[in-house]
């Protein structure tokens, strides 16, 4: 059996794709339809061949393969998809299915969304990361340089169809990313979530936990599609995290559930500097991250590069850095300006323990 | 004094720009934004000084020259210009206004819709086409190749100014090219705007003309926004006019208007072949569009790559090619599927005369 997550804008299935609706929309609202299914390599080899086959009216599929990895998360690569598009002939009445993890979701969404100012599209995730956060909120986009998802719009898929049988394909640090934006959704939302996720074995995801934390970030994009308040709290982790991965992106060195992962903690050391939070809750939360997520070394001397890539963060509205920052676990609040020595501190607090 | 058009999408001010809301907008709502003007290489010399000096607040605007001409509405500028937004640390609280032709209204348009996806931003077209035509309907975008639009996104401006003024520095061709759309809208419309249009000196365009013309646009884009059906009708002489354009593209040997001015001639034709339109009607579109419009030279023996640049217009939901016809001088019928060989067929009528 499958379960639709309870949204107003959301269309997400989750559980097995074969019991979904994924086939009999593909033989009715479809059915005169191109297809063009999106890719990356890993897909194509491990996740395409099954598709193609367990479905029906997918033989004649345009199979577009996208490089690996956010790096290639570029303007460049959408234009010779478009190009490819033309090529073959794909009008606005077609379908765009895109198989993968963020990289191909977010992009192949975008390159959806733009192509005659407009295809529908329909997303299947692959990694836990693509199904816990990418499949809600319809933002889709490319990096610029270091920033990322500089560029992008707002545009939802027709629908989004999670199924834990793609976990299987994953390698373990992929699965581990993943469980970043697990711990973040409960972080923002119940103590109980993130006692449940400690104890959960990763390596057998089922549905129900999917659609648990698949449906906190529903519940709160629905409250406030245009990101004017309520949603900035899933920015938690985002603002450290994102220049994290920014810095390190040429080298690739890091996931970016790492990166958020420790991001959250950094932004948990800030709100404990400014008084917000107990000393007893950073240390649950510094607990759970050092034990589940590699560690990052970050040295102190590019603090400040850092600081300047935080800057350029989308979530700004001005010179000032804008954070989301835990309460306690549980509990988030938002657009908090935070100075420059704060940020230092917990930076300092947390990689330079030499 | 200035008029607002009736509309539930368009925001749009026709009238001089110094009594138009344009100053108070920005000492409102825009006081603390950082601005960027969007200009071309012939609205940085011929209107941007003016709009500087003119209004307060726009002394410290960062100013960015698109390169002029339908050949450099493409990605790669977009990308330049996202990168020098990221330089000047535009944020999603700051303010874009695109001061030019269509070329740096829907460009610039679609250059902020994507910014942090989604800048605020204001259109002051200073061209006749772009004030009655790409002033409603939120349309942006840029080519790929030969391929008009075809990258794009819908996204509203605040507000856009139409003030009559800028009209003065048009070369005549363009200000001629401008004429294409209000005669279209007048063919969609009504034969009364036809015959009030086509008694008026065009070197002396005044507001209402305008007024008039971008009313009976923005009156079809509410009646359907999603382009589902009615709208389709402003797709009259597009449909043959932009295959024309992409044709040309590299020579930019014919202006936006004139290809669609013989762009209607042409389905006009089409539409007597198929006989839904009478004679004289036809001949008054003949008469309308050889008297005004330069004319434009096509040889047979480029006819099929016309009719397969048709093939791949944005409009077409199959492989057939759709058209928007005119069945009077104030009629249009929408969805039509034309056989190549009555495209063949008005082509020769008009272009092999030999």
């Amino acid at each position: 059996m499958t379960k639709f997550i309870n949204s107003t804008k959301n269309r997400v299935e989750v559980g097995s794709l074969e019991v979904s609706k994924f086939q009999s929309l593909i033989n009715s609202q479809f059915k005169d339809a191109k297809k063009v299914l999106i890719v990356d390599e890993n897909t194509q080899e491990n996740c395409a061949p099954y598709l193609i086959t367990a479905f029906e009216g997918l033989e004649e599929a345009e199979v577009i393969v996208l490089p690996t990895g956010e790096p290639n998360k570029v303007m460049e690569v959408c234009q010779q998809v478009w190009e490819a598009f033309t090529k073959y002939g794909i009008q606005r009445g077609d379908l765009v299915i895109n198989l993968g993890g963020g990289v191909v979701t977010d992009m192949g969404g975008f390159i959806a969304a733009l192509y005659k100012r407009g295809l529908r599209f329909i997303n299947i995730p692959t990694t836990l990361l693509a199904m816990v956060d990418a499949s809600v909120g319809g933002k889709t986009g490319v990096n610029l340089g270091p920033y990322k998802n500089q560029i992008g719009s707002f545009a939802f898929p027709e629908i989004t169809f999670c199924d834990p049988i793609f976990l299987k394909t994953l390698p373990e640090r992929e699965l581990i990313s993943g469980q970043a934006e697990m711990f973040k959704h409960a972080m923002i939302s119940s103590k109980e979530h993130w006692t449940e996720l400690t104890k959960t074995d990763f390596y057998n995801i089922n549905s129900d936990l999917l659609y648990d934390s698949i449906q906190i970030k529903a519940t709160i994009v629905d409250n406030d599609p245009t990101e004017k308040g309520l949603r900035k709290t899933l920015n938690l982790g985002h603002t450290v995290g994102h220049a994290i991965e920014g810095f390190y992106m040429d080298e690739h060195q890091y996931t970016h559930g790492e990166c958020i992962a420790w991001g959250m903690l950094v932004e948990a050391y800030i709100a404990l500097e400014l008084e917000m939070i107990e000393k007893s809750e950073v240390n649950e939360i510094e607990r759970v991250i050092c034990k589940m997520f590699d560690e990052i070394s970050l040295s102190p001397d590019v603090f400040e590069t850092i600081i300047s890539l935080m800057k350029n963060d989308k979530k700004n509205n001005s010179s000032k850095i804008n954070f989301s920052l835990p309460t306690k676990i549980g509990a988030v609040v938002f657009d908090q300006q935070v100075e420059e020595e704060y940020i230092l501190k917990a930076l300092n607090t947390i990689f330079n323990k030499a």
